[in-house]
């Protein structure tokens, strides 16, 4: 059987780039599809039929069968490798960052980078920055008390927890975010660009 | 070794309730300690020791080993049974719901329904609920896609997807709104409610 793997995502995303360094550290090929969420290419009757939900990334296999959900790819592609812990409680640990992720970092940092770096200066969605960046600093604070007491964050070592939180934090300074009260976190960004296969988001 | 659970959680949280539905079906033993979010209680020093997030539910074991995050500890209590399988792309399939809960249809449907049943009537955040209203109906849609052509959101059959989607849709019309344009999804919480153990939320 093949093993032809589809992603349509879209470069700028953080969201897609985290599909992108798993797959370059497990060393599978895919191909990749770029789709302008930006634009409604997310919005089309062909990408509804994909993704009802209108989003990328989104996962294709060669026969057909399609996964959404960046965080749900990770865990996917992941499972039985280093990334993901196979033991219940190890994984459920990995797995409360996977979700810290998606709904106590992305929502404020990765959307204060898409107001600042894509919508113009005189945008009325700019007045939402300030709660959208005291939102973002309360994410990484506690990230910041992990990453201060060990090097990656779950206990069993780097695992797709970091790639999901690393994909919008590297960014966190475009949404105006900045990472000088940091330290472990400014630690940790490094130890996870030393990993074999890194590649880092180009868009 | 005892398998002494304790749930730190807010009985009136639709996240919190997810637990008590999945241990009920399990039946498993737990000790809930009920914990007043909507007041504070998750913001003491004594709560952020033992989560720095500041979130209920938080699964405590009898070793004292913590666990945030409904939905991760939603998997790490069904590893193992019919709840959650064990195959890599069925149990990604049910990740992809859970996701979509945290990301796409909490912070629509149950916002609206905290802000609509909790928040004084002239407080400044009713004027969120018209977006609320539209994001939650969208995301309605997208599980009304799902349920009009099976039972249960996994192709599998009944398991914490639809436990974790249950919590807060049963409650939508507190929110304002209403399921009367989707009957798959007003059929899918019957058959949730006829499940062996099923408890209804109280508060």
């Amino acid at each position: 059987m093949s093993t032809g793997l589809t992603v349509y995502g879209m470069k700028a995303s953080g969201n897609c780039y985290k599909l992108q360094l798993l797959l370059e550290h497990l060393q599978r090929p895919y191909r990749w599809v770029e789709v302008d969420s930006v634009n409604g290419q997310t919005r089309t009757p062909d990408f509804l039929a994909k993704n009802p939900n209108g989003k990328v990334p989104l996962l294709e296999l060669d026969d057909g069968r399609l996964l959404p959900e960046s965080n749900a790819i990770l865990c996917y592609l992941a499972d039985g490798t280093r990334y993901l812990p196979a033991d219940a409680w190890q994984r459920a640990q990995v797995l409360q960052w996977l979700f810290f992720e998606q709904y106590s970092h992305e929502p404020y940092i990765a959307v204060a980078r898409f107001v600042a770096r894509w919508l113009p200066a005189d945008h009325p969605r700019q007045a939402e920055l300030p709660r959208l960046r005291e939102r973002g600093h309360q994410a990484l604070a506690v990230m910041e008390q992990a990453l201060s007491r060990r090097e990656f964050l779950a206990e069993t070592g780097y695992s797709i927890a970091d790639i999901a939180l690393y994909a919008y934090t590297h960014e966190s300074h475009v949404g105006g975010i900045a990472l000088d009260d940091y330290p472990g976190i400014r630690a940790w960004l490094a130890r996870v660009e030393a990993q074999p296969g890194f590649v880092p988001q180009t868009y």
